[in-house]
């Protein structure tokens, strides 16, 4: 065995498994929609759509806002600089798209707990009790860290460069991390809600209805949706060229 | 603004990030030790212990198992070629140990779903018609193909290097979805027993007994614990340092 043998299969075999972004992009695309329009079919048809009086159609804001705010406009804000466009041209529209679209997920992300603290505030029932809950607020805090700070160090222009590059690395690793329990909090509220709303006579979960059915298939795609944007990230090949440099061209460019 | 500043900055930025492997070990391991004694405690003493008898304390395994298992073994074994000492030793007891590690943790989570199937049929409750199960399921299986196929191309002698140069890439990128798969079957888990268990009185869920909170401590503990492992694995410094070139060298040494 000789060791150019091995390297030539090492090379076809990562061809083989090489993906383009952009199908990839059209793929992850389609099913984050998927996912927005199956969350709010299952809002609409099995549990009587949306209002803002207080009731369980209060509620019903809350899974559809968690799911496009959260998981999929999240997800498309993280995959910004995966775009290989971002790579030769000027940093500052990327940076303010990625911005714009993680505020964007942000402002969907509050008025989906608005919703829930609303509906549990109209019903009486306590707030900030179940894991679903506390592990979903979590996730929200550290969203709104990441998001400050991000705006903070990187589309002020006067952080420094010092600040930038000690903070890049934290940005990325949370930036993963929050999508991650933004899946889990979903699937958990997911499970916990139809536990709450199926539980009378033929239309119990554990009889497996057709919303069930429909809603558990819910849970698996948000959960590949997250997977697969995790795995986007973190994907050697489709890195910045320049990532593991200090996020401080902008500033001598300004300069 | 000249660029050897920003450069110093960067490598004074990252040494102070760097954190070393061992004492993050001792902190993971300590962190695991936690989640299984939470979870044993919150059985033993809210949940009536353990029998085999298909009673409820039948069911209590299930969460014992497949904490220890699916997620603190689990990670245990996927840390395994993170430890420097195995990139210059022979690579055959490592391999080993990773594949013996992953199969302890195989077999306590089969024996984890022997629990609630067994406590499941002699309740006639009917078995995976929650998202947590399918979710949960789905995991054991993806874990099980990846034991299987790691074993088959990684272990046996005549794994060919073309196919462990192709296959290694998939299996550190399930080895990561696993683990967060597991963690949020887990959250998911918890947060489905306490509005089981939790609905009279002044036990209920909502009112926050001690139980609650010491259940949902341990549900996020468990999240931090996977996205600890879930970093360490992506962590670049951390990685075997010939981790990019092809699983073959010990098809090499042995021929």
């Amino acid at each position: 065995a000789d060791s150019s043998l091995t390297r030539r299969c090492h090379h076809c075999s990562t061809a083989m498994l090489d993906v383009s972004f952009l199908p990839f992009c059209i793929f992850l695309g389609t099913l984050g929609f998927l996912c927005v329009a199956m969350v709010g079919t299952w809002c609409q048809h099995w549990r009587g759509g949306f209002s803002l009086d207080g009731s369980s159609q209060t509620f019903n804001w809350h899974p559809v806002l968690m799911v496009t705010g959260l998981v999929v406009l999240y997800g498309a804000a993280a995959l910004v600089y995966r775009i290989p466009n971002t790579w030769s041209s000027p940093k500052l529209p990327w940076k303010v798209l990625h911005g714009s679209l993680a505020l964007g997920a942000f402002i969907l992300t509050v008025l989906g707990l608005a919703a829930v603290f609303h509906f549990h505030n109209s019903q009486g029932t306590p707030n900030m009790y179940s894991l679903h809950s506390w592990m979903g607020l979590g996730t929200v805090l550290l969203f709104s860290c990441q998001w400050a700070a991000g705006f903070g160090a990187f589309l002020l222009p006067w952080g420094p460069a010092w600040l930038r590059a000690l903070y890049k690395p934290i940005h990325v690793f949370f930036g993963s991390t929050i999508l991650m329990l933004s899946v889990a909090s979903c699937v958990s509220g997911i499970n916990e809600k139809l536990f709450f709303s199926l539980k009378n006579g033929t239309m119990e979960y554990k009889l497996l209805p057709a919303e069930a059915v429909f809603a558990n298939t819910l849970g698996l795609l948000i959960l590949v949706f997250g997977v697969l944007v995790v795995a986007a990230l973190a994907r050697p090949s489709w890195k910045h060229p320049d990532s593991n440099s200090p996020d401080s061209r902008q500033v001598q460019d300004e300069l």
